[in-house]
């Protein structure tokens, strides 16, 4: 189920969306997931039209996210000196209910998101820590450095 | 922070919306907060205009549930035999930003909810066991039962 991607230790999965007339059931994450470690927090992100949120980096927390309503771009920029994708950027675009998946980010790379849907997006993210914000790098500029265009 | 409820275990507890002009940033749970006691799941149920979803009990689940998009109606049924409170129907809606809540429903009580909102709404669940169709009851026709119009 795991697929390649651009930057090591990403991983995108897709997850089951249960059709049903009166709303979809979405799945995200269980406690027998070989995805979970532990649990943190569960919080969400609203994403406007067009709306950019970037660019931060974990220090220590690892991101488990979905996107269960509209459609968000998530870019992430690996420059960690010792990894085999240094330099790599990696885009992903994903809502339910047809590109709808759990996309993992280890500590120590850099991404932002932006909503691409008419109204607005939900992330929903089950961190494994609670927010900190000693270990949250922030760098709204990231954009120059890496010559990256939303 | 606790309000009172009808029913007898049921929270119902604010949670905290930080507007963004991109889009808000909304909480849901943490693994240090006092309604929390150990993850199981984190799933989705889309509820679109005017449909039910409707009834439910678990026998050991305990459902922790947030509305992070548009506007749903929640109504709690309590035949336990032992409760203080049996026999009570509780009706609760929720949504963001300004009705944005936790909602605890312990394991025995029927429940339902209904959408409200102009679109589909989506109802966060953040329970303390993984889904297992064993411990689920389901009984469509309970509203004759109890005469609850919705």
């Amino acid at each position: 189920m795991k697929r390649d991607s651009a930057v090591d230790g990403v991983v995108v999965e897709p997850l089951r969306v249960i059709e049903d007339e009166r709303g979809a059931v979405l799945h995200m994450l269980r406690e027998d997931s070989p995805q979970f470690t532990r649990f943190g927090e569960i919080y969400f992100s609203e994403v406007r039209p067009g709306a950019i949120k970037a660019w931060k980096r974990h220090l220590r927390m690892t991101q488990r996210i979905s996107v269960p309503i509209g459609r968000v771009k998530f870019v992430i920029y690996d420059n960690r000196p010792a990894s085999p994708s240094n330099g790599a950027i990696m885009e992903i675009v994903m809502g339910s209910p047809d590109a709808y998946s759990l996309l993992i980010i280890p500590p120590l790379l850099w991404y932002g998101f932006q909503g691409l849907s008419d109204s607005a997006a939900l992330v929903a993210n089950c961190a494994d820590l609670a927010h900190d914000a000693q270990e949250v790098e922030r760098q709204p500029d990231l954009d120059n450095t890496i010559s990256y265009n939303w």
